[in-house]
This record gives structure tokens, sequence and C-alpha cells, in this order.
């Protein structure tokens, strides 16, 4: 039996690396494989999506994973505008989801809430993002674009730039590198700063450097990883448009880097990167966004079938 | 030839207890079919919704059961938010519907809605709640759930509780239940009694009592049916908040209940059942939602299958 | 290989007759195939759909289509609606959606933007509907049911009928009918007849005569080609009132028309056809809803596979 069958994915702090390695080896099997052997993985499984908060994205990436492994999807993609929900509770609706599918999807603004859904769901819980730090399929759609391009996790030096403060994304890529071996940068307004009891336990594991300065390590880093600055986190919009252009990577920021620095954002994008990038070889942004259909795809396969496929 | 075969579904009030003995055959013959083989029920076909009042658990639940026997789904899950409807009347809205699909499920809020658009239809109509009165799909759940639960119905002592006057789920439910020889009680407050008019066919064959008093039966029910008691069909806050706490189902009146008696409610539950509920050996609700998706499930099958599956 | 594969569909002024003819042997076929082998055509290939401005109809036509040739759809059915978008550029979500897809299928408000998002898009794109003029499958469509009703185009006279100004229909139609021997009377009120230098190319192809009296050619037309008067589009009521009513066909019309005339409209109606018409053996309008399934579904069959199907 393959340890992740009929298992939820609730927080990116459950896995190891050894873990990791076993979902990427299942990543690489799914894209190896030919399109009909691979519809065969989830044949006539039907995943259900429930999303508190709207992120056609991800919703998206899941239907598209879900059906490339021969599976259907069906839910609800914006629960404010669904009017049936009456009022009924989260752990109401959970069960009902549960009932008309084999795997549920949740996306909800607490964090907890994919923690407590799984205990009430008769069917495996994915976090599809949950509260300000958890979206545990994304550190991995993330880690696995990183060992494909670089052709390892170990040894690098990572420099997250941007915001830093909001984004729950950049909470679970810093748990996930915990379990490697690798020197962490992070860049960002001062307002944008980490929050650190977010990181308590991270930083027992994983070493980082602060700054505000895009431009100090950025001819050292590997994997230069952006996220979106949005405006409404400024409560001053003077002070927004002071410091967002200096969080752009353009081509002049590029030729500083290394020349086989990889770009990583995990869109959708503003203009924290500059379209000019986009056909640079350094840029593999919406490569990640593949991956991240296929990582959906190898998790969905080995959580649904108790042999892995 | 199956007799549902290529017919509507439009109204309770068209079938005997012979006929629901048939639906109930075939849901457990889906039930007890293995995945694969259910596929094939209905492999390839496309069921349209069309919801003129949305209604996330019902379109789930036949999106669910559509899916589990072979089948797709697509359509518009509410169409006050579909901004191409552009005034185009029900009757065109339903042609076209039946020219992308071999089923048509609609829901809507006027009575006649669904034997209108199936006159018009080239396909089979299902109605999923119009109106006041109808919802059949939902009384066929109940009577289902009754069934495999108490493994009988005639001789039943059943209870339905709460707003009786605007739930269009207790008419479908009564209409059913005066095929078989029940015994039932109808329990709410002054202002949510039953109409009279509405039930003016049904208490031919079906005798009841009416009172306000949830106690006054509550220790010889085999079924307590419960539903929802609205905020907004009070006109007076006060009244609401007077009579809400008395129809309410807790560990309390459980403890005067007969020990093998079920509760059920259409769902979605607000406060009328206590979750500690939940848990107890007499809580239905849930199991009645599974129902639900397989009652469906065969209905579908039969219509679109001549000699049946 | 076939010529259609891989490529995109952007604007109906790219295709020749014999292409259309192409188009109109594939559609006869998926009709005449049975279900089962059709559903072979696009097997487990996924269509997303990405409409920048909603329209259900559009959208569900090629779902159906592609369930019925064995595919899945999934997308963004109103973007507006989709709070996801955050400001993301239109050639970064054609980017992302053509990752998650076999093909992409998009609406757009602006004139250029399928070309625009084919030059980006790792898949093919399909024009559904964009700016003022182009929609050319509904002309594909179009064709395919004069030629199925009338067993031939060239030769027909044909009255485009209504609003011919602001309808894209009817810009893609005259583009398409360019490319047969046919004599077209446009017809509409002052206020929308049709733009000149939209159809300045069209012009140098195709000869056509301007009217605003829908009786003067009435009597001789082959196929009578009916579009929506939008209020909206007069600046005052009392002209759209005025208007209104003379653009309509109703019976006493009809009795003026060729005995084995047709009537087509692109859909929806409201009042420009009276439903008296909907059962007379000119009224095709719905079947033209049909064809439209099959042509889409020919198209994307073409589309993806190299050697046809």
């Amino acid at each position: 039996m393959n340890e992740f069958y009929n298992k939820d994915i609730i927080s990116i702090k459950d896995y190891n690396k050894e873990q990791f390695e076993k979902i990427f080896e299942y990543t690489d099997k799914i894209m190896n494989l030919d399109p009909a052997a691979r519809r065969e993985i989830c044949k006539g499984k039907t995943l259900s999506y429930l999303f508190y908060e709207p992120s056609t994205r991800t919703r998206m990436s899941f239907e598209s994973a879900m059906a490339s492994i021969g599976g259907n999807s069906l839910g609800i993609s914006d629960i404010s505008s669904s009017s049936t929900q009456k009022g009924e509770s989260l752990a109401d609706t959970v069960k009902i989801m549960s009932i008309y599918s084999d795997i549920l999807v949740l996306r909800h603004p607490l964090d907890g809430s994919s923690r407590f859904a799984s205990e009430i769901s008769s069917k495996p819980v994915i976090n599809a993002g949950s509260g300000t730090e958890e979206h545990p399929t994304q550190a991995i759609q993330d880690l696995f674009t990183i060992k494909k391009e670089k052709k390892k996790i170990d040894g690098l030096k990572i420099g997250i730039i941007g915001d830093l403060k909001y984004g729950r994304t950049v909470y679970s890529l810093l748990s996930a590198l915990a379990n490697y071996d690798v020197e962490v940068h992070l860049i960002s307004p001062e307002s944008l700063r980490i929050r650190s009891d977010s990181i308590y336990e991270i930083r027992k594991k994983l070493s980082f450097t602060e700054s505000t300065d895009i431009e100090e390590y950025i001819e050292d880093l590997d994997v230069v990883y952006v996220t979106r600055i949005q405006k409404e986190r400024f409560p001053d919009e003077e002070e927004y448009l002071k410091v967002k252009g200096s969080y752009v990577i353009g081509l002049d920021l590029l030729k500083k880097m290394k020349d086989d620095s990889i770009i990583l954002h995990p869109l959708p994008r503003l203009d924290e990167i500059s379209t000019d990038i986009d056909n640079t070889k350094n840029a593999k942004y919406f490569q990640q966004a593949e991956y991240g259909k296929h990582t959906r795809a190898a998790l969905l396969g080995l959580i649904l079938n108790e042999n892995g496929f």
C-alpha cells in the first residue's frame, strides 16, 4: 500500500524529503505515460471542489489534473455567490460534498479549516489554500519545478521576493524548503517582511537572511521566486508607489543574475516580472504552472489508488 | 421496455406504490453494482441542468449521480447571474438545452413550469423543484431512505416538523406517503401550518393530525422528518425568536423518542437539529443525501435506457 | 495531414468555399456516426473556455459538442465575476489556459483578441466571438444550415433582417457568403444599417441591396435570416417602439414568402419571430442550433486529429 493512499493533504509541514521525492517520482511517471494509460489512473473517479475564496487558477489546475487521469470534477467555485448556502455550516457542506465525490478539494480563508474538514469528511481532503500559511500543493509544485529545472534542490541559493507578509504561498514554500539544505534570502519592502511568529518553527531548520534590497544577493541566486505586491496591502498609496518599482524583475536585473538562474512565480502576475523576461531561458513560471497540473495529478493518483499507479 | 423509458418526471402525484417499488429496486441494483459496471449505464450521455433558482445541493446531487453512471453534465446553475439570457423565453431556452443534451433537469419558481417544459422539450425533463409543491426526486429519495432504514413504509408513524407552509419538499413527501398506509403527524408553529388548499387531494388518501407541540406525539414516531424554519418567513422577528427554539431536535428530545426512530432532513440544516444528534444511530439525514444520489442515478438510468439496466 | 490540424479558427475571412465544403463533409460524417464511435474522436481531450463576455449558449454549444466526441470542458464562463483575475493580462491567462487544455475557446469584446491569443497560446485557439465583426463558428453553422436545408448555397436569394449594425454574427455571415454566388438583401431600420466601413472588402465579392422595407423582397427570398433588435441600441425609446414592430416575422408575412423558404436566427430570439412560426415547416432556427453543435464537433475533431477522423 502506498503511504498516501486515502490520506488527506492538509499541511506542508506533514511531509518530509523522502515523501516529496516519492511524489516527484510519481509526477515524472505521469508525465511519461501516454495519455490513454494516464486516463486509467482515476478513471470514473469524481473530485469535488469547495472554494470559500474564489481561485479560478487553482480550481482549473485541479480540474485539468483530474481530467488528465480520467476523472471528473464538480463543485462550488465561489461559495459567496452560491445563494444556496443559506447559512449551512462548513461541517455539513463538507459531509455532503464527500458523499458526492471520491475526494474533496477545499479552499477556505481560515487557518485550520482543512484539518477540521478532514476530520468530518468521509473522503480524503486536499487543502487548496487555507488561512495565511498553508497551500501545500503549491509548495509541492514549487519544489518539483526547482528539482526539474535545477536537477537538485540541496545546495541551491533561493531568493524569495515581494510580499512575504500576506502570501500563504511563501510560508508553505519555506516550510517545504526547510527539508532541504538550501540558502534562502528573503527580500521585501519593510512593511511586507515575513511574519516572525509564523516562521518560528521553520527558523529552527532553515537559515535565511532578510533584506529590503533586491540587488544585495541577486547575483548569487539560483532560484528567484517572485510574488505579487498587492496595492491593497498598503494603508497608504504613496508608500505603495514608492515601493512597487523596486521589486520588479526586468532585463536590467536579469543581466546581474546567474546565467542559469531560474525565475519562478506562483501567478497570477501583475507587473512584478516584466513581460520582456517571458521569452528568456530563465523564465520558468509558465513551466511551473504546467508542473503544477502534473504534481496534482500525481497526488490525486496516489491518494485514490491503494497500490499507486 | 421499462415504463420510465423516455418519460418525464414532473409531479410526484403521477406515481403509485408499484412504481416507487420499481425505482427502489433499481436503486438497490445501482448501489450493488461495481463502479465500472455502473459507469456503463449512461456512458457518454449528457445531462443539462437549467436552474432558475440556485440550488447547489440539488445540482450536485444530479451531477454526481450522472457521473456515477458514466454520463456528464453541463448547464446553467443560476440563470439570474447568466447575462446571456437577454430576455429569452423559458420555452426557447428549454428547446436549446434539449438539443445540447439527452435529458434536462429543471428548477423553476413557478408551478407548472416543468409540465410546460416537458411539452416543449424534445428530451425527457426532470423536475428538480418547481413552485410551492413539487420536488418529486426529493420525495423519492425520502421514501427510499425510510424504506431502507425502517425496512418498510406501511404501518409507520411519521412526524413532519417545522415549516410546513412554504417548503415544497413537505407537499411532495405527503403526496408520496399518500400511497402508503402510514400515520402522519404534522407539527409546526401556528403561522407555518400546512396550506389546506394544497393538500385537498392528499387529505382524501392520507390521514394526519396537526399540532404545534413537538412533544405531543414524539414518543410514538418511527420517522421524524425535520425541515428548516427560515427567519425570512416571519413578518416579525420577535415571533421568529419565540417559535424557533421549540422546533429543535436535541439530545433531550431524542431521549423521549423511540430507540429505533430515525431522523431525516432534506438539508441544508440550520439549527433545527442539534449537531449533538449527528453521531447518534438515529441520525439518517446524511445517509438520506447519499440515497438521493443513488435514487437519481436509478431514475436517470431508467429514463435513458429502453430496457432498464 | 488534414489542413485544419493544430490550426486556429480566428476569422471567417481566412476560409474559402473548398474549406467550408470540407467542414460540411466532416459535419455530415459526425452526424452519421453512432454515438460510441463519435466519442472516440476526441476521447480524453480537454477544451478550455475563456469568456470575457458571457454567452451561455455559445459555451454550451462547445461543451456539448466536445462531450459528443468524448472530450471534456473546463474554464471561465464569465471573467467579470471571476474575482481571481486580479488584474492578470489576457496574455498570461491564455498561456495558463493553454497549459490546462488541448484547445482554447475564447470570447472577448475586442477585435483582434483571438489573433493575439493565438500568437501566445501553445494550443489552438477558436474565436467564439470577438469585437464587432467576428464569430466564425456561428457563420460556419449558418452556412451549413443553409446547405443542409436548401441542398445548395449558390444561386440562393438571402435576406438578412434586423440589427445589421451591431451584431457580429451578420458581418461573419456576409464574409462567409461572399464565397458563394448568392443574392443578398439587407433589411434594417435606417439607424441599424450595416456599417459600410466594415464591409468594404465584402462588397468587392458580394453584391447586395439595402432597404428598410421588409416586404420589398420577401416573396423572392429562399433564406430569411433574422436577428434581434435590441432596445438598448436606440438612444430614444420612442424610436425603438416605432421601428420594432416592422421587423417581426409573423404568419401574415410568412404567407407572402416562398413556400420552401427557410427562416433562420442565431438565437436567442426576443419577439422578432412570432412563436406562431415555430411549428411551421419554414422555421429552421432550432435545427440551426443543433447543426451548430455538430459543426463545432467537426471543427474540434479536425483540429485535434492529425489525420481527421
